[in-house]
C-alpha cells in the first residue's frame, strides 16, 4: 500500500461536488464531507473518504435514500426520537446532534435517538459538536453485527462505538472507541498485508480464536459465524463480558431507545436500519463550568505527566493523537491510499467530473478501465 | 479457604445490629446492610460483609464519619452535587440515587454527583434502585488509584466501575463492571492461593507485566508503582486505551462533575474523598415504556439463544449470573469465608455483641485471641 498526500482544501471542494452529484443539496454535501474529512484528518482512514464509493453503492442499491425526509416520531423538551427513513447517516447524525445541543442549551440535558439510519462515520464528530459549544457531548451507534458475545459463535452486536467529548485545556478530552477489540478495517489491513491477526482479536465460524484474516473476513461477509471479539477478548478472565456489556450500553442508547433495529438486524436485505444515540449535558448543571473544565484539564495534565512504563516515553490522554494527526494533515496533506485514489478517479468518470481538475495530472495513471457501479 | 453457609435473614439482623453499634441509626444500618448483603447474595463476596471490619477501621481512624451530614452544594431541577462530608459511602450512594430517582420522575432525566464520600459497595445496587421503579439507572464511582494508564507505571485511575440497569423480562438487564481487567480482590485471591496471576492483569513497579500477585499487591499498598491494567491490557493492540477511556468516563461523571478528588487523590492521608455519579432516565422519554422494555427483552432473548461457541453451553446476558446466585444464597445460605467469620466473631466481642446468639455455638472455635482494633 502506498499513499499520496492530497490537499485538505481541494479534497473538501471535491467531496462537496461529488456528494452534490449523488443528489444531495450543497449544504448537505458540505456536512457529509466535513464528517468524512474530519475522520481522514484525524488519522482514522477507515471512516473517511475511502468510504465514498461504498456510500455511492448504498445510494444506487436504494439502501441510502438521498431524498429521505427525517421525521421526529416522539419528542419531549429533553428528548426526541428521529426516524431517518433510510437517509444518509451523517445527515441524521448531524441534525440529531444539533437538536440535542439546542435542547440541552434550553434545558440542561438532552437525549436524542435515531432509527432507520445508515453508517454515520466517526461517533467522535458528533460528540465534538457539543463540546465545541462548551457542552459535554456523548454519542454512540450500533452497526452491522460483527461482535460475537462472550461464549457465542455468531455476531449479535456491532462494533458499537461510544464517544465522549468534554471541554478541556489545552485540548478537549475526546474519547471515541469501538467496543470490539479492533474494527473490521484493522482485519482488512492485515488481510491485505497477508500477515496473521493478533491472538485475541477474532473468532472463526465455530467460535474458536483465529488469526486467519481472510477466513474471518469471508465468514463475516458470508454470515457463516465468527467475527470480532469484544474488548477483553473471548473469555471472562480478560474481561470479555465487560466489552460485551459496553457494547450493550451502545445498543440500549441507540436501537433500544429508538425502537429501531438491533445490530443483528442491521444491513440485511438492502436495509441499513442503523440506530444512533446522542446525549448532551451542560456542565453548568454541576456548578461553575469554567472551574469544572479546569478541574478536568488539571487531571489530564497530571496523567500525561505521570511516570512512564520503562521503555515508554509518553502517556496520551484521549484526543491528543487525533489533534496531532490533524495538524500533520493540514500541513502536509491528507494521506490517501493509491487504491482509494483509483476508486475516486473512476467514480469521477462515472459522475462526469474531471479528477485531474482537482488534483492535477499526476493521477492520470490511477485510472483503470472505467468505473461501473456494481449495481447499475 | 473454606466456606460456611449463613442464613440471609440472620445475617441481616446481625449487620443491622453491628452497624447500629458503629453509631448509625437503625434506618441507616438497614440501608448499609442491604447494600452489603445484596453483594454477598449476588456472589460478589469482595464487596459484601467481608468489608465490615474494614469499614469499622475506617470509622475508628476518622476516615468515615458516622455522624456526617450530607449537604447539597449545587442543585437544579435535574441535577445535584452532594458533599458527603466523609460519610459512609452506602448512605451517600443511597440518598443520592433516591434524589436522582425523584428528579427523574418529575423531569424525565437527572444526574446527581457526590464528592467526599467513601467506598460505597457495588455500583449495581444503586443502578438497580432506579430499575426497580421502571427507570433506567446508571451509576459509576471512582476509587483508590489502582489502574495504570496505557504506557504508564503509576496508578492514576481507580477500578472505576460503571453499572447500568434497564427493565427487562424475565429479568432486568444489569451490567456492573470495573473498568480494570480484574479487581484487586481477584489478585488477593490468587495471592492467598499462591498461584501466578494471568498474563494481562497486572504491572510491576516499572510498568512491565507481572504475574507475581504478592509483589504487585505490596507495590500497590506501598504506592511504589505498578497496579492493574485497564480492560484491554497494557498495549493499544488489545484495546488498553479503551479500558483506560471507559475509566475516564467514570472519573468525569464522578470526580470531575462534583469538583471532588480524582482517583489519584483518594484514600490518602486518612481521607477517602471518593466520588460517585448517578443518572436516571425515564424510558417514557422515548415512547411507550412497555414497548421499549419488550424490545430489549426480545433482543436479550435472541442473544441468549444464539449459537454457542464449540464447547460452550450457554451465553449469559448481564444480570443473569447475579440472579442465579441470589436464588442459591436464599435457598442454601450465603457462603462466608472462615476468615471473615473469625473477623466478625472477634468484632462482636469488641462491640459487646454475642456472635453465638446469631449463628449458634458451632462458630465458637472461630474466635481468636480477641479483636483489638488496629487504631484503638
Amino acid at each position: 500500500m502506498s499513499y499520496q498526500y492530497l490537499s485538505y482544501s481541494v479534497l473538501r471542494q471535491f467531496c462537496v461536488d461529488v456528494f452534490q452529484r449523488f443528489g444531495f443539496t450543497e449544504s448537505e454535501a458540505y456536512i457529509i464531507q466535513d464528517v468524512l474529512l474530519s475522520s481522514d484528518l484525524s488519522g482514522i482512514e477507515s471512516h473517511g473518504i475511502q468510504r465514498m464509493v461504498r456510500y455511492h453503492k448504498g445510494i444506487e442499491k436504494g439502501m441510502i435514500d438521498v431524498h429521505a425526509k427525517r421525521e421526529i416520531v416522539f419528542e419531549t423538551p429533553i428528548s426526541a426520537v428521529f426516524d431517518a427513513h433510510n437517509g444518509m447517516g451523517q445527515l441524521a447524525g448531524y441534525y440529531a446532534m444539533e437538536l440535542a445541543i439546542q435542547k440541552a442549551k434550553a434545558n440542561g440535558v438532552s437525549i436524542v435517538t435515531v432509527r432507520n439510519s445508515n453508517h454515520f462515520g466517526i461517533a467522535g464528530y458528533y460528540a465534538k459538536m457539543a463540546c465545541n459549544q462548551g457542552l459535554i457531548g456523548l454519542c454512540c451507534t450500533n452497526s452491522t453485527a460483527i461482535m460475537v458475545p462472550t461464549y457465542g459463535r455468531v455476531a449479535m452486536l456491532g462494533s458499537n462505538p461510544i464517544a465522549c467529548a468534554f471541554p478541556a485545556e489545552p485540548n478537549d478530552f475526546l474519547f471515541d472507541s469501538s467496543t470490539t477489540v479492533v474494527t473490521r478495517g484493522k482485519l482488512e489491513v492485515y488481510d491485505k498485508m497477508q500477515i496473521p491477526l493478533l491472538e485475541g482479536w477474532a473468532l472463526d465460524k465455530d467460535g474458536h480464536p483465529s488469526t486467519d484474516a481472510s477466513d474471518v473476513l469471508a465468514n463475516i461477509a458470508g454470515k457463516n459465524g465468527g467475527g470480532i471479539m469484544p474488548v477483553g477478548g473471548n473469555k471472562e478472565e480478560l474481561g470479555s463480558h465487560k466489552g460485551y456489556g459496553f457494547a450493550m450500553l451502545c445498543e440500549i442508547f441507540s436501537s433500544i431507545l429508538s425502537l429501531g433495529c438491533t445490530s443483528d438486524e442491521c444491513n440485511i436485505n438492502n436495509k441499513g436500519g442503523i440506530c444512533h444515540g446522542f446525549m448532551v449535558i451542560n456542565p453548568a448543571l454541576f456548578g461553575d463550568a469554567e472551574q469544572i473544565k479546569q478541574h478536568l484539564s488539571s487531571y489530564l495534565c497530571k496523567i500525561r505527566n505521570s511516570p512512564k512504563a520503562e521503555g515508554q516515553t509518553r502517556i496520551y490522554t484521549h484526543g491528543e493523537k487525533e489533534l496531532e494527526a490533524i495538524a500533520r494533515a493540514k500541513a502536509h496533506g491528507i494521506p490517501v491510499q493509491d487504491n482509494t485514489i483509483m476508486e475516486l478517479s473512476n467514480l469521477c468518470d462515472y459522475l462526469d467530473l474531471d479528477f485531474t481538475e482537482y488534483f492535477g495530472e499526476q493521477f492520470l495513471n490511477f485510472k483503470d478501465s472505467g468505473y461501473t457501479s456494481q449495481y447499475s
